[in-house]
């Protein structure tokens, strides 16, 4: 991969500033057309130690318009980024829609340095890529223009280029003690990059491998790959697809939330019955910080399900100090401008807090389906999106519970009476829900679908019988005990 | 202050009761118009250790919609929080328009407990409560309801609270040590919290003080105080003052914008000159992370005064790694939610890092004043409210350079048609910038008043000529140099 990297490619001066003059124009251009569209830019620039990273980053600043482009460098995480999962940080320096980013190192850092360094092995190594490929794959679908850019310089002129700038005391600082040592193991990289390169250059988000001997053959080529993936991109965006169609399934006659029974009811003492989990549940959720963890809590259900009610209750039980809800409702403008899980990603719970989430990004497979809201590749493609999601987070420790509230229409339909005759319920009702309320099988479908294609090991559905109020209040509260206890010990 | 808290109020659970209904109705129905209006809910919960604070939070989270309504509990801060203005952390979590926040501890906690502990003199407690006063001012000013509620308990019922908490298994461990160790200080605490209370309880932020022994008299107390002021803000809020009118004062006729001599230019040879100064900073700015500093440009000046380009050599000096540049535009509808300031602070720099502005958040006395986008009373507070923000930054350790970049009408015009006529500098152009020439006067008259006003011994303005683009970026680049030299030693 990087033998044809490593042929002397130059250019001279002269040519270099002829080159220069009409990329300027061009990227300048490119990157102006694409500040109208819905389109955003990041530019991973990797490569060797002494390969010129910086200096790549500083020359776009330079060349394009630096209003809504920033450089973003990963140095050690703080301590807000250690209590998220690892990729939180790539997450909340996205930039929005119409901005750009130059990523100077970025999630393949990490896992060559791991591999490198024996720290970790070959498998957890392409697991780390697999993940990587996963989250491009998703910011290409979710309007990214990703360049990927590889700096390559062979084992002799990484020595040279150490020396030379070692040699300068304006420069001498560059290189550090960390450059020499993994200069030393210049063959290892080289090998490992190999790997994660090949693995993970697929159609959708390739790399381009730049020889980076000569700064002026280095830099035109770095700016050329990323207005020709602007210029390319914008076409594509051009030609829009047909409108997303809602979606009205219905739902298999015997399924599993058809199988649930709506008939149970909490019998014999309720009050004592629902105080014995709601304690268990202040007890336990008390330790998730001495244990690093933290919680979320997500509900979905019909309108009327009570939703609302089961959070209130669990509020009731959590430290409020370390909790909050997050009411999913129309994003801002802000978070219309990332990916559909940017907004729950913002939102994430530090280490020993909980997030109760009253409807979730799993709107993505139900409203967004149902109303077309997104097409169908959308919306499909959302299962395994949020699958790698909820893994994310699990894995640094988050415990994810997940509710379906199961109603029937009739139901629903009592409840809604109810809320239009009560005073201080009346704002829970409105036209939507009277609206929704008609695609019933449509709704009924999707959350089967939903349901078996995103219930794992780590972040499994509980199904609510939600018919009587009291059964469902301490179901919820007794999952998320036992959950709790599971996940503590 | 507190002897009125602590005369033996109680509730009984018949009349407890009753009274909850009626008030659950009310503050909902308060919270539900508030949801609709640019008017944002902060309740301070304060007060002694044991008189319930998280108790009475947890209150409002079940009286009201959680949806929207958030508990706010500042333990130790982050490294994050620690790296940027004290302040820093509630700004971040300030609630947008139509939502509200219950903050369990606030801006008082620190101070408080350090003037108990004689970490600080009456002075600094004294400047500690002026900033919290000029900061709850700005909230209310900028559509906050603020209800400051202190729970108070007498020195013997704090203590018997204390034993009834530790005497039940299940709540023992909400008595601390330090709970104990403050429990000796009673009187110390009083003291010091009868001098923060009555200092900073004026007519826009009064507290209420509630006497906290008796739970439900505590619980009623706070609810019915949070709906009254809701209900009392709405109804300010629909009675609508005048439209705010464009401000379009004549400058005078001799200023310190006029005294400036656009004849300067820069003699000899420019490229050494400059390149000079460029170094300087270069290896300056390296500096920043170690001595535990950042850096804030900020650039002011009319159109085609120049901003851009300094702005670009600045970026070509600093490392880009650490560097941002914002460049202010329309505000998002989040931004817009929120004070005007909160834009600004959402995006400080960490230690190390340095940020760019073009343009600032003196937009709000420039543009804001003259196109009328804000009340007369709204930009002229704003002076203040800046001096304080640019007081909190340096304090923490930013250091703050502001240029005003003056040019003659004659040299904007020529700057704007050569914009025309160049492709790659078409897009600097807008027909905003040709109507804004229009109001010339009243931009050089909110200038002169701007700097007049806000150039403070840490936190100058430095006018530069630029006229000549040469001497203009020279200018920028020595004085950063120069500041930052004189801050680094």
């Amino acid at each position: 991969m990087f033998e044809s990297a490593e042929v002397g490619r130059s250019v001279d001066k002269k040519e270099y500033e002829k080159r220069v003059e009409a990329l300027r124009t061009r990227i300048l251009k490119a990157q102006h057309a694409l500040a109208d569209t819905h389109l955003r830019l990041v530019v991973l620039v990797g490569g060797v130690e002494g390969g010129g990273k910086t200096e790549v980053a500083r020359r776009f600043l330079d060349w394009m318009d630096p209003r809504g482009l920033q450089v973003e460098a990963y140095g050690d995480p703080s301590d807000e980024e250690n209590e998220r999962p690892e990729y939180w940080r790539y997450w909340r320096t996205l930039p929005a829609a119409g901005h750009g980013a130059i990523l100077v190192g970025s999630w393949y850092t990490r896992p060559i340095v791991a591999r490198v360094f024996k720290q970790i092995g070959s498998g957890g190594f392409d697991q780390a890529l697999d993940r990587a490929m996963a989250f491009e794959a998703m910011l290409v679908r979710e309007k990214t223009v990703l360049v990927k850019l590889w700096l390559h310089l062979s084992k002799k002129e990484q020595k040279r280029r150490f020396k030379e700038l070692e040699s300068d005391r304006d420069t001498a600082w560059r290189v550090t003690k960390q450059d020499w040592e993994f200069s030393k193991k210049y063959d290892r990289f080289r090998g490992t990059c190999e790997r994660a390169l090949s693995k993970t250059s697929v159609a959708e988000a390739p790399w381009t491998v730049i020889e980076a001997t000569d700064r002026r053959y280095r830099d035109l080529a770095a700016g050329e790959a990323v207005a020709a993936a602007i210029e390319t991109a914008l076409k594509k965006a051009a030609a829009t697809g047909p409108k997303p169609a809602p979606d009205r399934a219905k739902p298999p006659r015997v399924s599993i939330l058809s199988r649930l029974d709506l008939g149970m009811r909490l019998e014999g003492d309720h009050g004592k019955k629902f105080e014995k989990q709601q304690t268990r549940v202040a007890l336990l959720s008390r330790r998730l910080r001495k244990e690093g963890r933290s919680l979320i809590c997500a509900f979905e259900g019909v309108d009327a399900a009570g939703k609302g009610g089961s959070i209130r209750r669990l509020l009731a039980a959590i430290d409020v100090r370390n909790a909050r809800v997050m009411a999913v409702a129309a994003p801002t403008d802000e978070e219309r401008a990332h990916p559909y899980l940017w907004r729950f990603w913002r939102n994430l719970p530090r280490l020993g807090h909980a997030t109760i989430y009253d409807r979730t990004w799993y709107g993505r497979v139900l409203v967004e389906r149902v109303e077309g809201f997104c097409a169908k590749e959308d919306w499909t493609r959302a299962y395994a999106e949020i699958a790698a999601f909820e893994e994310e987070l699990t894995e640094s420790g988050v415990i994810v519970c997940k509710f379906w509230l199961q109603i029937s229409p009739e139901e629903q339909l009592r409840r809604f009476k109810d809320r239009v005759k009560t005073p201080f319920k009346q704002y829970k009702i409105t036209e939507d829900d009277w609206r929704n309320r008609k695609k019933w099988d449509a709704y009924q479908a999707a959350a089967v679908d939903m349901i078996e294609k995103t219930s794992t090991p780590d972040a499994p559905w509980t199904m609510i019988e939600a018919e009587d109020k009291r059964w469902a209040r301490y179901q919820v509260m007794k999952a998320v005990a036992d959950r709790l206890e599971e996940e503590l010990g």
